[in-house]
């Protein structure tokens, strides 16, 4: 039974919190977040203690710790989960910035502290059967890969600010699973975008639709597609193509009804966001860390891999500032 | 090359005269109709002698019949082409009695003159996948058999009159499909139908909804369900269940795309109506009457085929009026 | 908070010990089964009482009871709740005995006794999106109804012997989507049936496929195909045609992965079996018992939905048996 | 009634060939080939004359013409038709050279002889139907364009090397779709490919798996995937996505048979190449030809879009060549 501190309330806090009491193998003990007030809201939701961040880690009755708070105090985190010598499960991303993030994850390292990063897609079901096809031979050799990936609607002009950009904020998701997919680093990184969706994400300097190819040493190659809005849903598809076939994961939906008429055959739109689409992700992401906690070998992110994929983010940004592609060692 | 006479020259008479012309293994010699205009018109179209009907028979330089007249005329051409000896392709069906349907074979048989009954579905290029895949041993034992037939909008109520009613005229395809994936004779047939469509129809006694059963001697099950009226189309659908699988041939479209918005995917609606879906089935079934007339082995209905299923609509139509299953010999 | 007493431990006991333990708005208190031991493991599971059967209902601290005890002890225990005077949710049948399942649900009725049948398959998210079509006129007026229900292995024969038969053990969940979805009672029930999964199952003088079809007062049809055997996983399909179009909920899948080869496309074969197709529709119908309780309005059966179901399955087996469609009133 | 010479009797010829005959507008007095007995058998087949290529212009009772020789003869046969002043309807390309292309068009204009180009996929009902619904507004402003073009197999080596290479001779198709669909000039081009499926195609010099994308000057962005070799057949499709939705082309099947066993559903692989999915674009584009020589407004591709699509494809060998985007005016 792995007892857990959860720091963050907030919206994917919470989803953690369920996830970890109903669990078989896992307990919540404490919970901490800079809002007092929504720390012993979910405390008392799930009749664990809530404590305030400063006194989180002087608590002494748990076995790991679940970081969901924001983005900008992942680092801090991390590094004094490392001096306190708790194994640490991170939401995405360690950091914006590639140097902090570095930094974090070499404390955790030299303090011997399993890092784990929360790249939830590499545990939905249907993106994992396609790493399993691939390992299994199903398509032959991998040639090309294909993401797409769009949000329904475009987050608030104020988060995109500090967001970080649309290519560290959404598409690292989509460059995790490239890199996870292909079995290989890229080497080469080329990237496009425009604001066509809200001209006020132009305005804050970002872009809100945006296209990247992928090439590696072996001469692979990957598309990946995003934008940030999507009238049918939360568009989330992958079609790896090789030698020997093809396996795609099409979108989900809430039933299998076809509502047939005059207009033809309406099935539903994919479901409706990462919530929805990814409850089984957040579940069995959760169940491998404390596998790996307990020996296992398993497919999650590592920190390692977090700096990685903001490595191939800096790099999109990087080309599409410069309009050239942009080589990785 | 076979010459073809052609009798009649309505809207399937002129499907037929298009097929005999365009295929590498046929010409078109002469139309005949009771409407002198119509087969002048044809006739002009193709390059071919328009005939009066009485003297159509009169001409030496055909090798084969198409009828596709109006039904209650097909009997007595049959009898007139056996008498000339010439070999005859008819629309379905026979006849709508089951003892003129019977005689008129009859006198093809005496008279040695092939005769071969346009049930086009067995040429549809799905259902006759299906029957392979039955015959190949896909499936296994087949055990049940589901057959969806809906046509997109109601016939006139004047020709529902003259129809002989939705099984004779309508389910009579399915009745037909239904030995031909069996393989085999239906023991008993239970019917039920309603004028759920029209009220017109049902008030010039017939049915517009239907749903049979059937049972073979060795306890295989099938069921029909037929409508006059379908709003997605041309609604043709069979399922074929066995010990080891399934196969199953869903509509066609017109094209392969799909419109996805907030209301979810959208398809297209099935093709509009026969003309349409079975427009391969007409050109195929043609050149197995020519390759029959070669020698070829063939899934052409024969007379035979038509009469029992003309005794299976009969016997749907009897359990409809008495209410009780009828059995068969 | 209501909180349950659990009658059976065992498969499906189980799954209702963790929704309810899971739920928000609901306890487990204690739970009791034949077999002590099974008791006191799931007790021991979700930290609630193990009890004896005769001391069960003893208890005073809980408020509601759900039945998953074996179907022949159901209508004991609905008796002694109603004597109690405790809310019941058990799982179908109340008896196999129309008579003995008629007495107990009158019993419940007499004492004030809210009496609800586990006819799981209303609160599956693809079937309640079906009535909720039908309810909201996306496809006009019902006409017709086609149910498939395909179990993916046949049961031991010593199971079938004790089962009530085919109709009375598995078609009554279609016969209750039938009514639901229909709206309507049948008037007619025709059946037909045969041994051809296991000549076991015909020995014991059961059968394994059927085929029935329903009359509404009104003319609309209804068809049903059960098979105890299916390759391709647990085929649970529906689909209502009516006037203006057509609602059909297909087969749930565990991902949404195709693979695409030499033999074309290939996607996932349908959940094995009713746990995963509706582990949904169990947490569902709970949640709304605990609803009907607080005064919600809800779709769960009545007694009197699971009498009527008898009825019909009983009048199935009699058409089975005579050969003639049975007329209810 | 337009009366055609047919240049060139090889495969391509022959389609055209057939459809012309088959025309109600339309009809073959002419054909000529290098090779001498190729142009005479098909004139046999459709009775009509077989000339020498030297004497092929110099009949007098054609209206238009219709180029399908080889890609080097081209330009030449354009510039002849142009002095005799004969409407052409050519096989695509115009040249593989840029400057040849540019020249043999710019006589053509000078002349005043109508020049359309065999860019068959615009009349692929599919892709049309995509045109259809992007000119509707179906989906709102397009803002994306993904096209998959994958050819079954890998021509031989040989016609590689004459082939001017995978951009010029494949993905010029997808090009000038990507042209037509954005209905606007895209002002750069990144290309990479890479020799994956044949190693004597890299040994050639030319790549046999490719990537591009394309900007416009309002910053849409379109991907390009090319392969030449799936495992699945011929392998076309299309997504537009927009701001208020998406309109997707998939695949075609012979027929619509699913196979559902212990693997899943299987349905049928994509026709086997373009010679069966374009057999209705052949067509169609040919009705169009005859249409716009009589004042029809048509999709037909022109000389001038031609000659930008092959700019289109040299961007992109130079994109791949230096490794940088290619900017176009």
């Amino acid at each position: 039974m792995i007892r857990f501190l959860l720091i963050g309330a907030g919206r994917i806090g919470r989803i953690h919190a369920e996830n970890i009491v109903r669990g078989a193998g896992s307990s919540l003990v404490a919970v901490t977040d800079a809002d007092a007030r929504a720390a012993a809201e979910l405390a008392s939701r799930w009749s664990c203690r809530a404590v305030k961040p400063d006194e989180a880690l002087a608590q002494t009755d748990f076995d790991a710790v679940l970081i969901a708070s924001s983005t900008d105090t992942h680092a801090d985190w991390i590094e004094r989960c490392a001096a306190a010598g708790k194994p640490v499960f991170c939401e995405k991303p360690l950091d914006l910035d590639i140097g902090r993030a570095t930094q974090c994850m070499r404390k955790a390292e030299a303090a011997g502290v399993p890092l784990y990063l929360g790249f939830n897609r590499r545990y939905d079901p249907s993106f994992a059967r396609l790493k399993h096809e691939i390992a299994a031979g199903t398509i032959g050799s991998l040639e090309t890969l294909h993401i797409t990936s769009r949000d329904p609607a475009p987050p608030p002009v104020d988060y995109v600010r500090r967001s970080g950009g649309l290519f560290r904020d959404m598409m690292i998701h989509d460059l995790d699973m490239a890199r996870w997919l292909l079995g290989a680093e890229p080497v080469e990184v080329f990237a496009r975008g425009s604001a066509l969706v809200d001209p006020e994400i132009g305005a804050a300097g970002d872009i809100d639709t945006a296209m990247v190819m992928l090439r590696t040493a072996d001469g692979r190659l990957c598309q990946i597609a995003n934008s940030r809005r999507c009238s049918f849903g939360y568009d989330q598809r992958i079609e790896a193509f090789g030698a020997a076939g093809m396996v795609s994961a099409n979108n989900h939906t809430a039933t299998s009804v076809t509502v047939a008429g005059k207009q033809g055959y309406t099935t539903e739109p994919a479901l409706p966001f990462f919530l929805e689409r990814y409850a089984d992700a957040y579940r069995l992401e959760l169940e491998d860390f404390i596998g790996a906690l307990n020996g296992k070998k398993v497919e999650l992110a590592t920190g390692e891999d977090g700096r990685r994929a903001l490595l191939l983010a800096d790099a999109a940004q990087r080309s599409l500032t410069t309009g050239v592609a942009v080589a990785l060692s």
